[in-house]
Parts: C-alpha cells; sequence; structure tokens
C-alpha cells in the first residue's frame, strides 16, 4: 500500500483529514514557518506559538526570560518584542532564547494540527533538509497551508508544490490538491517572487511596507534546521 | 469600486464569503450541473435539486408526475428512475418534465449558496453563454466548485478558470482561487480530458464505468440555457 502525500489547502479544510494517520508539515510562507525556520536553524531553544495575543502577554508574567512576539493583519502588536519578520530572528536576538509567538494564520494551523504523528515546519528556507527527512519517514505526509484568514492563498499552496516535487517520485499517492500545487509550482518556480506579486496577498503586505521580508522568505535552502513541535513547544529536530 | 471575481474552491470555505453580495455560478462538472444544464438545454420545466434521496423519495408520494434522479458515490441508487449522467437527460426523456435530483456534492453547494442575488448553474456546456451573461450583469461574481465530499477537485476548479479566462478582461477583481483557478486552466485547456485523466477523482470515476460521462461532459458550447435557481427550482433564465 503506497503513502499518500496529501495537500491540505487551508486550515478550514483539516477536518477532513485523518490527521493522527500522517506527519502533517505547516506551511505559513508570509512570515510566520519562514521565521520560524530562521530563528531554530540561528540557536532559539524553542519557539511557543499561540493563538491569541493575549495568551502570549500572559507569558510576560511567568518571570522567565521570554521574547514575545504578536502580529495582526501583518504589523507588531504594541508593547511587543517583536512581531513576524524573519529579520527579528537573527543569532543575536534569538540566540538561547524562547520565542512566545503569535500570529494571524499559522498559528492557527498548527493548532489545528496537533494531533499528528510530528508536526513540522516548512519554509523555502529548509525545503531540501525538510523533504530529504521526509523521505526517510516512510509515512502518510500531510502539507498543511495556513492560508490567509482560513482561505486558499497563492504562496503557501506554491511551497507544497515545490515539497511534492521533491517527493513526488518516492511513489507517493497524491491527492487533487498535491496535484493542482505541483502544477502552480511548475508555473511559478522559475521566478517564485514575480509569479507571487500578482496575488492578492503579496498586494496586501507590499502595502504594509514588507517587501524586504517577501524577497528574504522566498531564499531557498539558506537552512538545515527543521522545527518540530514538542508539547507545546518548536523545537529543532533531532535527525 | 470594480467588482470582485472570486473563487471558491470547495463548498466548506462558502462560509468566508458573505454569499448575498455575489451572483453565484454553482460547478460540479462530473456530473450534476453538466447534467442539469443539459436537462434544461431539452426541455425539461424544471429540475429541484434536494439534499437527501430521502427527501428525492418523498416527491413520488406527491402525486405528480416527477422523475426522481438520486446518486450516491457515483452510482444511481436503487429504485430511482436515474442518476447523474448527461445521457439520462435526452429531449425524449426529460421535455416538459420536472426532474427531482439529488447528487453527492453539487445539491450540497447548491443549498449553501441560496442566499445570494442569484444562483445559477455553469459547465462546460454553457461556458459562452454563462460567460456572455455574467458579463452584462455588473455584479460580484462567486464561482462555487462542488469539489469533492467538501474537498477540493480538479476538474471544477479547471471550469472555474475557464470562467475567469472569458471574464479577466472586463475590470473585475481577482481573489487567489481565481487566479491559481485561471492558471490551471491554462495548464490544462489544450486537452482538459489528458489533464483531468491524471486526478484522484477521474481515476475513481473511470473504475465505475462512466469515461463517455466524462468525455460527454468535457464538450464546450453544446449549449446556451442557463439554469437558475427560483424558489427551489432550477429553470432557464430567461436573458
Amino acid at each position: 500500500m503506497s503513502k499518500s502525500l496529501d495537500v491540505c489547502l487551508t486550515p478550514a479544510l483539516i477536518p477532513l483529514y485523518n490527521v493522527p494517520d500522517y506527519i502533517v508539515v505547516v506551511i505559513d510562507i508570509f512570515r510566520a514557518t519562514s521565521s520560524i525556520s530562521y530563528g531554530i536553524e540561528n540557536g532559539a531553544e524553542a519557539i511557543i506559538p499561540v493563538a491569541e495575543v493575549e495568551e502570549c502577554a500572559a507569558y510576560r508574567e511567568k518571570g522567565v526570560d521570554y521574547l514575545l512576539a504578536a502580529e495582526r493583519n501583518g504589523e507588531v502588536v504594541d508593547g511587543f518584542d517583536f512581531g513576524n519578520s524573519p529579520f527579528s530572528y537573527t543569532k543575536d536576538k534569538v540566540a538561547g532564547k524562547t520565542i512566545v509567538l503569535t500570529t494571524t494564520n499559522g498559528t492557527h494551523a498548527l493548532h489545528l494540527s496537533r494531533s499528528a504523528k510530528k508536526v513540522v515546519i516548512g519554509s523555502f528556507f529548509n525545503l531540501r533538509a525538510l523533504c530529504n527527512w521526509l523521505k526517510t519517514q516512510q509515512q502518510n505526509i500531510l502539507l498543511v497551508c495556513s492560508g490567509w484568514k482560513n482561505n486558499f492563498n497563492l504562496e503557501d499552496s506554491l511551497f507544497a508544490g515545490a515539497v511534492v516535487e521533491q517527493l513526488k517520485s518516492e511513489g507517493f499517492k497524491l491527492d487533487d490538491p498535491a496535484i493542482a500545487a505541483n502544477d502552480l509550482y511548475q508555473l511559478g518556480k522559475n521566478d517564485i517572487g514575480q509569479y507571487l506579486s500578482k496575488t492578492s496577498h503579496g498586494e496586501r503586505l507590499k502595502k504594509l511596507g514588507i517587501e524586504k521580508d517577501i524577497e528574504f522568505c522566498l531564499q531557498i535552502d539558506l537552512t538545515t534546521a527543521i522545527p518540530v513541535l514538542e508539547g507545546e513547544r518548536l523545537v529543532k529536530l533531532v535527525k
């Protein structure tokens, strides 16, 4: 019986999958999972994803040296250390630290994926490292796109298609969304930034002045760490 | 303010849209909306979509000369006049008749779209007629893909992309799913049958021995009637 490689195009569709059957890869390219990959690569001890800004703020009271990251609608929430920009997750800022992170879409997808065999984090940064590890697992794989407000977005689907591209020769059975994501990746792969510039989300993010973040997040194979969910914390997977 | 042309990739995502703002086009290429288009073109007085087989069977008691069509998982339900094959909706069978229809996916999408300004039926059969009419409406348009068991399927999304192709030069604002659907259509348009043959759904339908239905449903501009929902009945739109 061949293993399945499925793509869940938005968190709203997660209930259609029997999550405990899968290793789940959570994808939120702009920018949560890119920043998480980058932060763990740069020595963050752990990143704790939480759903609500209030939940994040509560960690301030716990008397430990947490960094608090909160973003809503693409902007840092007042009074927090930083938001979702990967440039905040450099070695000098995050090495040895634990970061509590809440974001609009990525954290939502992570929480809904908790019952999986394993939950790992995918981004263009760790594409090859992630795919190489997935190839060795002999498990069904579900790529969960965080999307935008529970709906489909192009950048997460395109990345899912990039993962499908590296895994499809391994004998997996693909579902329709996986086929579509891979086809979209074929269309965009030669210039992903250019391809995504036509999306509504890209346009919206541009208005927020984070073109540099977007360009940065589209760099492929910049890192090798795979963040994995252990309990409530994302830590570096020991391969 | 430009109008929106949005694509809802599965019925599970309908709650993300404010349906009363739109004209909705319901799409279930294999085979409900193809059969409905064909049946209305061939003179069916009305087609009544219902959600449950039991609801369909109840019309038998009403003492009127209804034709009852019921299908579950791609097969005619025992004791019903016919199922979902467009070949059942020929002139000699349906002219002047009212058909009560329940299907796995299409009826579900129709019911969830009821609050729209208008609900019309799309298929490759009436592609040009539908698009020409939509161009004259000056309304936001939501293309609702019926999908497969609430998830994404390629054939409905590809058809949505064909509609986007004809409307995108009319100044609509496209959402990300509309852009993706149109891109998939670009990949598939030269040989839609060939493109779809790789899908999981196509494979499943092939196993049921309905390749002929599939081939038939991919004919473009075979009809000009646009079925529209009036109350509980789909009837021919008076243009």
